[in-house]
């Protein structure tokens, strides 16, 4: 994959009820040059009869397309996840525009995902904690009905702007760290946290993690300032040294 | 019809085959507050029973849609034309893109149409010749594959932009907290790591802080992100609690 392909973003669709579904988005998104679909737990399983017939001819997005057990696991390897959602919601986050996005994602070091979800139910909280930002489509406010293909295909044009155009460089600045390398470090902090009692009560404990997640996401920090963090737990973890 | 809506373009659909295109036309359209649809010789006649469904409720653009023997007969009031096509034709007329055609429309004086051809051959020459220029959406150049739907949508979504459409605004994120916060995050932090032995040797200590503030530094977090750092490191200073 050059340099241009890993510079756009990779689609995943959570939990995709129809396969017809599927391939209107593949037909969307290579309608405007992106090839790289990851699908969540799709419902009715992969690959999906009726996915081809919908892709008019996008087979390529269809074949290629990887499936993954969580959306944890499939941005894993990203660095920037733009999570797609309809209406404001309860979370404290950055929310853009198709074409801030795409700008954003255009100039950014390291891959950036698309989070899109289910057809009928929007993307899940726990889906939307694992992205830096909100992505919504400013849309007419007395009828909202934009289907999943629509969805894509404007985020796909948006990004396509950007396109063979020259990129100001950021060389001396890191990307932010693949999500695995944060999610290593929430998990090393939550271990911590865990016998201290600062996840309870339970009732609270899931709500909890998820503010701490937001607070660690927020900040994108790179390799290098994930792994001093990293060194921060483990010497706070160590005995007293005189 | 206010000064506003006689701003946004008449979207024309020249001799539309099936009338579910014509009700997912319609559904684009409201999507971005377009409501004003002709229909030039519709082939199955008009109204048409499948249009309702695929409209998903955008009625009011079909009960309002206006039928016109010939193309001329449709844009006649129209002070600008433009004429979708996928493919440039040997006519020597200015070609736009869908952001300048909308940024055209919306500065324009007289009304605007944009005219979409039928499903599967595209507007005629004759039709073109109608327009002052011509709408081409920048497309795979190897994947062409745009339904009358979507070129429409990409569209109305474009003149949207220059519509008061609601903005995802950020009212609800809260300003980075003051300095003296963050600093209370820093030294407590440090005063944790320091017996520790973190800052040693001490020929790298200052580095070291510098480091550390840096990372804590660069996530601007608020008010209440610190507090709940703040808690984080309470909790960590406690003994276990079974």
């Amino acid at each position: 994959m050059n340099e241009g392909e890993t510079r756009k973003p990779i689609i995943v669709l959570v939990r995709p009820q129809l396969g017809e579904n599927i391939g209107k988005a593949a037909r969307a998104m290579l309608n405007f040059g992106l090839t790289e679909m990851r699908l969540v737990e799709p419902r009715d399983g992969w690959p999906n009869p009726s996915a081809g017939p919908a892709a008019s001819g996008a087979d390529i997005v269809l074949n290629r397309a990887q499936v993954y057990a969580s959306t944890a696991d499939a941005v894993a390897d990203c660095a920037h996840v733009y999570a797609t959602t309809v209406r404001k919601r309860g979370v404290t986050k950055p929310v853009v525009t198709p074409a801030e996005a795409s700008s954003e994602i255009a100039a950014a070091q390291g891959r950036s995902a698309i989070l899109f979800g289910p057809e009928r139910s929007g993307l899940e909280t726990e889906d939307v904690a694992l992205a830096r930002a909100i992505l919504t489509v400013p849309i007419n406010p007395e009828f909202g009905s934009l289907n999943l293909a629509q969805a894509v295909i404007l985020c796909a044009y948006e990004c396509s702007k950007h396109e063979g155009l020259v990129q100001p460089t950021q060389e001396d600045l890191l990307p932010p760290a693949p999500q695995e390398e944060l999610d290593g470090l929430i998990a090393h902090l939550e271990s911590m946290l865990e016998p201290k009692g600062y996840f309870r009560p339970e009732a609270r404990a899931e709500a909890t993690r998820r503010t701490l997640r937001g607070v660690l996401t927020k900040p994108a920090w790179n390799h290098l300032e994930v792994r001093t963090l990293r060194g921060v737990l483990s010497s706070l973890q160590r005995e007293p040294r005189l």
